[in-house]
């Protein structure tokens, strides 16, 4: 397979192309074949330190990164903020320096301010290292590996054989919740209006300010046809064929962004009954960890006929080994 | 070797068949010669995914866990809850579902709670998921792994050519100390009664009262000429094969159970002038970490005449290759 | 090649023989070749366990350790003092003989106090056990590795072809900060004296006191021609080949043994205008992590030509390779 594919770092998906997409989507396909195996490991990273920086702790998504370098025969390490010299003062772009220096091939890494992976990666490039830097989510930005899983899970449901992004032209994809703060819908935005899919934000006015899609279509092209936004669910899930559902940060209610927990489901939280206005085969996303009864009532996140939950958090580790590798093979 | 294996979780060993703890010392044997030779790994789980799900931290088992599954080439996932999404709020359950996702072939599993790792083993069987579940330690319930390395040192002591549960039928083995809220003793009291051993429990009444002895025997079948409580340390003693010490939580004593370490020490430890009124070639057992002073003098734990503490360890490791193993043989 | 080793632990340097300094180096010229090409790894440790027992958290030093016994295809345990059995009471000397009996063969120690890792080699050695016990910095007593990669960095500098002790013959070295409390600055005494380099240390009375210079030359045998202690720093600068700055710990103001880091820069801050007394080819060594602005000014940092800080972190990997593979090669 001809695979397009030029790009030493992941950090945003606004540059994203099309045929990038493509070539994560066939590249992950390979390796979920190779994932339903008794022996799930192929050598492609052997030799290689992948380094997970977490400088803001995320179990779920370290162990899915740690993983998929694993299965690619890479070697692991995992700095612990905790731990770590930064409570000795060390500046982070020393930190990174020093696991460039010790050998890292490949850093993921997570911070809580947006702009860390960018200037980590600048630095690299600077002292001309090859190291690619992946980021696993910043601050409020991106956290496009996540983004990427969806589009993959969405795209292998609707053609398992070959799932591409073309798939998704003229699609309604809702994605509900608190879009402002949330670095999963940045990122979502971007691939799914380069898919070609209609993409309507709904969330109360608190979290969906106007000035944001002014932001978001400041940034872009010709994205005031294919983004839409609205203070209330109905008009968002109205025919819509997929449901993304945004995790809320209990901290938004001490902020004075919400009323409550209880209030906020009633309004916005997703459940069978209101998955009726949507098209008949709709699904529901989530990209975890999950407030039950809040985003999203028990007994839909449960049923298998509309979560595609679980699998998201399977295609992560196919999604994540492809990227690891696509970043990983432009080194030889 | 033909081994009666049938068993997808190792939950407790409250129905565990004679055949079964047979399969695990025969396994558990072929294991300790492997960690004998200079290499010791086995390519028996390559490819496999063994996350440890450790709710409760323990570096001592679940460095063991951990290196049981190294040598059996399989990878490792480990779980730190001060850095998890528990504090995201996420349920147990669907942390483990986030696991089972991932692709993880075995879960072990240790919680403060008693119930915890059944409740998963009970949820990955509702799903349909071939994932095994391995209680290492649950609240005050069980802790299998360390009732079968007990099991295992001591057979192995008795016969290391051929170690197999009947050799233990008609000796005498004391379990002494907090009885009430150890998890061992519990896992114990079923392999050693299930072997034909007469089982001798002594404690302070507070640590071992009345209806502890018939919760127990209410749940099992003729247990009332095998085992054996006592108030006082002497009895339990007296011509006894083995003597089993159990840790002695410091915190008992803020409950009031206990008057202090010194006075627990005065009538409950175990020294060498104590071991006298057993056989001859009694031996002596501890689960660890142990207080020396407290549960056991510390000449005692150092006198390898005696003392069967590192051989725990040792066996440790190759009774979890075993139950590993047994675990995900079964999975072709 | 034949190599001088017949050392099971690395505890110190004050014993160290220079062909023993000699074969580390060789032995880690072969190992930075190793580390050069694309599959860095090596089987020479394969099955073997290497433990690392940090019971001082240092990320740093321990993800060097742990990349360096992984590219040897060691199997690796990291013991993480928050979440060990130590909260449980079990003593040091325990904890080491579990990790013993689990079948670790090489244990590193890192520990605030000085000379617990020796107490834990003769522990080792007491039981006749093989285990090799390394040192990675006790107290402010030694740290091997360091002074062993600062050699090793300083040596392939002046012959990359072939890096050994006798280069360093004649050399002047400086080595300015906080000597009294650095098991560095300790270690790098005993490597460079053993050289024939003339050593320089240069600090504040505070941080340099007399009997210090006593302690050291009581112990070494003619190292009243080859140490030389300086309270201001231009003595030790003038026609210095090496600058080895030392980490300044912050809580040595509290103990009011230094004004303020300000004026702590101003006197012994190293700065490109501070370096024109050196020699014109002096380059600068620090241990990390560095307090930009203290130590050493931000722009010589980060100048290529002068600093060997990042060379540093990369000998680290392969010093520690090296050392590791002649502790494990002796266990045949």
């Amino acid at each position: 397979m001809a695979l397009s594919w030029a790009r030493r770092h992941i950090l945003s998906l606004a540059d994203f192309q099309p045929a990038e997409y493509d070539a994560v989507l066939q590249t992950a396909a390979s390796f979920q074949e190779v994932l339903s195996r008794r022996t799930k490991k192929v050598p492609a990273l052997q030799g290689q330190v992948v380094a997970n920086l977490f400088f803001e702790p995320s179990t779920r998504t370290r162990s899915s990164f740690e993983l998929a370098a694993k299965r690619l025969s890479a070697d692991t390490l995992n700095f612990a903020p905790s731990t770590s010299s930064l409570t000795k003062g060390e500046t982070i772009l020393d930190t990174a320096k020093t696991y460039l220096a010790m050998g890292t091939d490949i850093m993921v890494i997570r911070h809580r301010e947006a702009g860390v992976p960018l200037a980590i990666a600048q630095e690299m490039d600077r002292l001309e290292s090859r190291v690619g830097v992946f980021n696993a989510g910043d601050g409020q930005h991106e956290h496009p590996s996540q983004a990427l899983l969806d589009l993959f899970t969405i795209c292998l449901l609707l053609d398992p054989e070959k799932p591409r992004l073309s798939l998704l032209q003229g699609k309604k994809i809702a994605i509900v919740g608190d879009v402002l703060h949330s670095r999963v819908a940045r990122s979502n935005i971007w691939s799914l209006t380069a898919s070609g899919a209609e993409v309507h934000l709904a969330a109360p006015p608190t979290l969906l300010p106007k000035p944001f899609a002014e932001f978001v279509t400041a940034d872009a092209q010709n994205l005031d046809r294919q983004l839409f936004l609205h203070w209330s669910l109905n008009p968002a899930l109205e025919a819509a064929d997929f449901v993304m559902t945004l995790r809320l940060q209990k901290e938004r209610m001490m902020q004075h962004l919400l009323p409550s927990l209880r209030e906020y489901h009633q309004q916005f939280g997703i459940t069978h009954q209101r998955l009726k206005r949507c098209r008949p085969e709709v699904k529901v996303l989530h990209p975890g960890p999950v407030n039950r009864g809040v985003e999203i009532s028990s007994e839909l996140m449960d049923d298998p006929q509309f979560s595609l939950i679980s699998q998201q958090v399977t295609s992560g580790v196919a999604v994540r080994m492809a990227l690891l590798y696509l970043m990983g093979s432009g080194k030889v």
